[in-house]
């Protein structure tokens, strides 16, 4: 089974037949995955501050509007991007409306795939299960996707890509098939595996660390470094637009 | 100063101000500056096939036809895309008009850099050098930019970027100054630190390294994979749209 991964939202190609898993660990995934696990109804993703306003202003009410822009609130907006705002007691029940600078582009560039799935270090483990559960006789492997930052490589997103890899790696080989892995699958799981004992070391080398660093954000990125700790995997379906947990 | 790292030339953004070292390691760049160094008066990069066509035709003789599309030499050409073909009794005094799949488009993709070094693993501590010979205060840092197979990252560039960008580093430190490494640029250099003692293990995972292979081409490889046997450092002229040794 074919395994691939693309840097940056900007260069996916066409998905045609292959399972997606869609990852923007600081921080849209993380907080998409959040809110659905804190029972938001839905979580939808959308490109820009206007439409996030004009959706919200279609559903009337029952919504909230959640994103950012530089890695702050966009003004107005009810949630900022930090996955320590979606709490049960805000989320329940609610459609999130999100826009951010990365991760919303990348689930819109992973629209030819056939099945989208978002996925994190919150539950890259529940995350490759269903990818491989997904896989049948049409479907040709998995791609993973990350979102980067600014059309930029990050190495938060490469470092989860290639846990998410390695995972895959693991539970093909079990089942006495060979996995096959584009070359930066290789490059994401090997960086994953010599890092694996102190990721945030690593991951500290990313320009947008120091960002969210210098904003104050530590908090959210030692939240969303945390390997496995929900399992549930928002899928995103293309016909009603919206990430749910089916 | 800044050192970024790109992983195809079509991720290539505006390089105004930079100074790039284009690699295709496997086997454009290699062959580059091989020829260049084996006494070839110039090397012509064009995009088609049939634009070498036409240049032979105007250039009247004294040029060599050379370049591969799909890694095998092109009907009607002098030379495929082998460094070892391009022996001095053959390229001495030549134009040498070359097209190939990834090397020749990351040339063009480079043009808005101030100054075009061609890199591989064969040069690639002159390489490095005279990149840094080239900044100045209007200079604002350096672009290594990987050819890529086809548009997709590819392991044997990534090992030769990192190699690149480490005795970047080291270099500038060497005079006091603070490296500051784009993400892509950090991985590749922990990756080539991590592999440096056995590189063509690594590299044997790229895809483009078993094309390469099954076409029995293990000779080429060994012969791209060495490390600083050669000096010179190829440059691109916009002006005259031609490699050269200056």
């Amino acid at each position: 089974m074919f395994i691939e991964v693309y840097p940056t939202a900007q260069s996916v190609k066409d998905l045609n037949g292959k399972t997606a898993i869609v990852i923007d660990v600081l921080r849209a995934t993380s907080v998409i995955t959040t809110a659905l696990h804190n029972g938001a109804e839905r979580v939808i993703p959308v490109p820009s501050v206007e439409d996030a306003f004009r959706l919200a202003r279609d559903l009337k009410g029952n919504s909230l509007l959640g994103g950012e822009r530089r890695a702050l609130k966009i003004p107005g907006f009810d949630l900022g991007n930090s996955p320590l705002e979606y709490k049960k007691e805000l989320v329940e029940g609610k459609t999130v409306i999100l826009t951010t600078s990365n991760g919303t582009k990348a689930i819109k560039a992973s629209e030819s795939a056939e099945h989208i799935l978002i996925g994190c270090f919150l539950n890259a483990s529940a995350a490759a299960g269903k990818a491989l559960q997904t896989l049948s006789s049409e479907t040709t492997g998995v791609a993973v996707l990350c979102a980067g930052t600014l059309g930029e490589f990050s190495l938060d997103d490469a470092a989860c890509a290639g846990l998410i890899v390695d995972i895959l790696v693991r539970n093909i080989k079990r089942i006495n098939e060979i996995p096959e892995l584009s070359d930066l699958a290789f490059a994401c799981r090997d960086l994953y595996l010599e890092h694996r004992h102190d990721l945030k070391t690593f991951i500290s080398h990313a320009a947008h660390y120091k960002r969210l660093l210098d904003l104050g954000l530590e908090k959210d990125i030692d939240y969303c470094l945390q390997q496995d700790v929900l399992d549930c995997v928002p899928v995103y379906e293309k016909k009603n637009m919206a990430v749910k947990i089916y």
